[in-house]
């Protein structure tokens, strides 16, 4: 019923000039064939919208070589290899990667960092950060192009100030942790950021498992639980950006206490250290701890399958409440939910096929990440380049230095 | 991230003028000047479309009297009494109610009937909007126009065809009930199906509780329980148009047994069966039953007020759930959820103290539905006004006899 403001004929251009550097970014090479198709556009105005884009620099065309069909093959319109780049970073309990992403999504640069596995505060985290950025910055040729940083958090952040609501993992709690990261970082550099299981679902959805479903669900099994939701082709976030907080749905009001403060919540019986509780394990919850109960389930040691299949119970009931509710194409598993899903799908499907209702419950699919342990990454770096793609004439600097 | 289509010039007139039409159909009275400064476009263009408008014989125009400002009065634009109406109807477990609808939202005749509290079948239901129908033609002036018919149904249907999958209470279970209907009205008429507590949670959007609000969610207690939820504006439907199913939320694995084969579902704790289950009452759920514990938990009989504290406490449960999950700015409780909340809204707020997280727990507030018991019925006329509003000059016919 409610439809975004009316158009004006100026706009017009701009956003076919976004929408067309969109398809390019998203799918890598496209003729202007395809072009022509998607967009519903006449021929000569893709013409004119490919012109304009390869003028800004961002685009580049050639006729295909080896092209062995009759008649004048379609030029191949790519992303431009020396054009603007996303710096990436993903900041975890106890890791920072930080990577340089061209358009197209391809990985120019990447530095991974093991942190301490607990008590690293916002300017340890964003020490790392400054450093790798720096890294960056000197390894990429002069005359290169940044769109800005995009920053994937553990937690609730607000989306420009970097303000972090709550990560829980991290022990923060009303952290400015933008502000001390822009401290660090070169003057007049955009920074924007995202929750880690958003930005997770974002880039599934572009170039993952969950492309060209419009209503779709990540899920992440870190220490926590993280949601992202996409509904309609675009990520649900809610009035305040809160949006998506599957790990602290009720699964049962008489379970584990959860440190939100509630009992029973998605996170005390799905998340990494409820993994580790079910298989009986006395570990902290930690990349190795985590790797060691996976290993033992697939080598079928019987308290760390039990452990496993308890998590895939609670994890089919989870997604038979959302399944009901959004009624997606398609729920993704990331993190170490991707292991439960392989591991016991069967268990899963059948806590799936009692709670959930069957319309819904039979067009959803459930899959593994596509874009591995870099789902949240590669959402930071759509998060840097959504200003150029909603606007590739208007965003500041990147025309008058091509 | 993902945007609509490419703009095409030659659309955006009419695009442009679904808007204005829709921004009057909304107020139901706006000056001009409130309509350039609301579509951003300039004065010129506003008139061209109101005069496009008012030659299709959809809106009128007329100047101010008794205006005691200075300056030339803005001219004000309403919907035009002998406009188009939409047929409305609202079908559930025992009653018909069948209305014309003005553009504008003004309901200019309606029919209530009571059927049998069991056992009606589609035949049964058909026969009687098909009646109430007839007389509605009658009663309209020769020559008024109609947009079509919208129908609300207690139950999961299918939006054009009208086969009903599932409507648990009517005991309805895979029933051509649109091809049903059809046969029995006059040939040619548009026929479009909802789901109730989505027409509903449109509604009350549009002009109830939840007007102006982005993100919003609508829970009505009938029998069960129905869920339907604004995202970014619009009805989220899902992939197949399943989505809002509140009433099948787990919230409890070893709870009642439910008729859907699952467990613990909300409508197990919150419905109207729930209630009188809880009030320790035996008498089945009727609208006499419910209005009698009502009536009693208001006049402080311990065991009906028991009852509809543990309806609370459900449901302030179950409101956790989607707090966390959508971060709406409301929640709109319709049907007798509307009652619970006013008699024990410290109960149900203090559920969502404990069980939702703080950021968004914060923003959201909880209201009665703006519409009382007519949301779902006014949201079937806007189903049946939804082609006109996106496109006043395509709409077939109504351009012709105007």
């Amino acid at each position: 019923m409610a439809r975004s403001g009316a158009a004006r004929p100026e706009e017009i251009r701009r956003h076919n000039l976004g929408l067309l550097l969109e398809q390019v970014h998203r799918d890598g090479e496209l003729t202007r064939a395809e072009l022509t198709q998607r967009l519903g556009l006449n021929r000569s105005t893709i013409g004119a919208l490919v012109a304009e884009l390869s003028e800004l620099g961002l685009i580049d065309e050639h006729v295909p070589t080896g092209n062995e069909r009759a008649g004048r093959p379609s030029h191949v319109v790519t992303p431009r290899v020396d054009g603007p780049y996303a710096i990436a970073v993903e900041v975890d309990v106890d890791s920072v990667v930080t990577a340089a992403v061209s358009l197209g999504g391809e990985v120019l640069i990447r530095s991974d960092h093991t942190l301490p596995s607990t008590g690293n505060t916002p300017d340890d985290i964003a020490n790392r950060i400054a450093a790798d950025v720096d890294a960056v910055f000197e390894s990429l040729p002069v005359g290169a192009r940044s769109v800005g940083i995009g920053v994937s958090t553990p937690g609730t952040v607000t989306p420009s100030g970097g303000r972090v609501e709550h990560a829980p993992n991290l022990e923060w709690r009303d952290e400015p942790f933008g502000a001390i990261l822009t401290r660090r970082l070169p003057k007049g550099i955009e920074l924007v950021f995202g929750n880690d299981a958003n930005l997770g679902a974002l880039a599934e959805h572009l170039r993952g498992a969950a492309r060209g479903f419009h209503d779709a669900v990540y899920l992440t099994g870190k220490i926590g639980v993280g949601g992202g939701l996409i509904v309609d082709g675009k990520l649900l976030t809610g009035a305040g950006g809160f949006a998506g907080e599957v790990g602290h749905m009720l699964l049962d009001p008489a379970g584990p206490p959860c440190h939100c403060g509630s009992r029973g919540c998605v996170e005390t019986y799905v998340g990494e250290a409820a993994l580790l509780r079910l298989a009986e394990r006395t570990a902290a919850p930690s990349r190795d701890s985590v790797a060691e109960v996976l290993r033992a389930a697939r080598a079928g040691e019987r308290a760390a399958l039990r452990g496993v299949r308890g998590v895939a119970v609670a994890l089919g009931r989870t997604i038979a409440n959302l399944v009901n509710l959004l009624n997606p194409q398609a729920v993704i598993m990331g993190g170490s939910l991707a292991s439960v899903l392989e591991l016991c799908r069967a268990e899963l499907e059948a806590e799936l096929d009692v709670r959930a209702m069957s319309e819904a419950r039979r067009e959803v699919e459930l899959r593994t990440a596509g874009l591995g342990d870099d789902s949240s990454l590669m959402g930071a770096a759509e998060l840097a380049f959504g200003p150029l793609l909603a606007d590739p004439v208007g965003t500041a600097g990147l025309g008058e230095s091509a």
